[in-house]
């Protein structure tokens, strides 16, 4: 197949990386970052290692779908640039956040809008060299339940290059799923700047992602979204088998970076508003990450 | 007067300091401490200059007043101590936290209870050395808001010694209404990390010092407790006026030593539950303190 990775950060690069080995793949990506990997080759380290060969430059010629891995603050800017340079095509997108395939919809259109979540886990370590550092799940679904040909398609492309996926008919639940997952984890270990195992070393922790993972099972549901407490158990497994990561929120709030808090607790606390749902720890946790940005901390 | 000062860190030894010019006052405090003003005399620099010599041994005589300055979760065992060591007699707490007059009240008698806050910013800087590094209002009150002849008695040797004191007839008004103060500062600026003036830089912090205040209202409120909506503005007063300090629960933190988050945010939790109130961003705040105690955290 042909891919274009739109936003090759450290996932992007790392699903372009294994595309690339027996498919066309397109990486489109910050300037240094490209640069570099015209230079010497994009190199992987981690439970992946190698170095990949993605195309930087576009040929012109007509692709099958577009992987968006941009941050979810900037999807809306990343659609419009897409559709002015590559017109109307499929979007499969493997970001944060809520809204992303609102938002896909909205700008290229309802039948180009496909699902995805990846439980990967990669870092940034300089232009041109990607960590893999956690490997995991890849479900990707169309917003309708159906299984479509294309979809098939990218199941089949993905699993070939070992990346291990399976189709989901329910996309928008396994999306709102990782997305409480990110809430409750993103969310406390900013708050608390420790690493995600670090959550299940003390009681009060454990109780406050408990009571956030209630509230975000009551915002789901008034949203159509049947999420039960299965995710209590979820979301601690997450942080128990994520226990030496850094989230990524925490990882942005440490390098002084603008956080994606906005596209996930705020999202959250947004659509219960929406609903008239009283969502009190959420609120206070994402005003509490918020806050962080602006006052000096003495470490 | 004859005073004993039971637990004499920063604010206890400021006073017993200031009250040792013109009365009797006995210091209790730690071993080093009083050793340190034994050799060398009691140091305070910073508002108040100079070096004090009050007692460090009891010649058994009576003692009018105990003013009691140790941590809120000291005072149980520090009453007992009083009672066993001095007998009954009357004590003025100055501390933080909402139980201490109920404890002196339980532990020595009703009579002997005496109830007061202070706004003297005091650092223990070392063994025998005090920095006094703020000034403010002292207010005392007999529980009942008679105004005794040993109430005015106090406040007249407060006063002759240079401590701003007034008598309050609702000194458990004054004393929730500092409580309040302490429970939105003290906890915010732990939860941030930043120094109390941080506070009124976040549009976020700001909001939730409001919404912090407002539980802490109806929480007073079902204790029989006359706090209104001013103390939104006093709490954003005091986070201006003290800009440039960390607040102590932020300090014990830091240094890894025990905090009175119990005596302070645990206590309005506690209460809330008592009334049925659902205290849900005391609840979220006073958790996140304590899990800070168990976390490991990345700075």
């Amino acid at each position: 197949m042909k891919f274009i990775i739109f936003g090759a950060g450290a996932i992007g690069s790392l699903f372009g990386a294994l595309l690339s080995t027996k498919n066309d793949v397109l990486l489109v990506g910050r300037k240094e970052h490209i640069e570099a990997i015209e230079r010497e080759g994009l190199k992987i380290e981690g439970i992946t290692k190698g170095i990949f060969h993605p195309k930087t430059k576009w040929d012109g010629s007509r692709y099958d779908v577009v992987i968006l891995t941009t941050k979810a603050y900037d999807t809306k800017k990343a659609l419009e640039e897409i559709l002015h340079k590559f017109g109307k095509i499929p979007v499969l997108s493997l970001q944060n956040g809520l809204k992303n395939e609102e938002m896909i919809t909205e700008i290229i259109g309802e039948e180009y809008a496909i699902g995805g979540i990846t439980s990967h886990g990669a870092t940034f370590l300089r232009a041109g060299k990607i960590l893999h550092a956690g490997t995991g799940e890849t479900v990707i679904g169309e917003l309708n339940g159906r299984i479509t040909e294309r979809i098939e398609e990218i199941e089949e492309a993905f699993n070939t290059c070992g990346i291990d996926t399976r189709i989901s008919t329910d996309i928008k639940k396994e999306i709102w799923k990782k997305a409480v997952v990110n809430v409750v984890i993103n969310g406390l270990t900013s708050l608390l700047r420790c690493k995600n195992g670090e959550l299940l070393k003390s009681r009060h922790a454990e109780e406050t992602m408990e009571k956030i993972c209630t509230e975000c099972i009551e915002i789901a549901r008034a949203e159509g979204i049947g999420i039960g407490e299965e995710i209590i158990d979820k979301t601690k497994e997450v942080a128990k088998n994520t226990a030496e990561n850094i989230s990524s929120m925490l990882q942005d709030i440490m390098k002084g970076k603008k956080t994606e808090v906005e596209e996930i607790n705020g999202e959250i606390v947004r659509i219960a508003k929406k609903h008239g749902i009283n969502a009190c720890i959420n609120e206070f946790l994402f005003k509490m990450i918020k806050a962080m940005e602006n006052v000096r901390h003495l470490g």
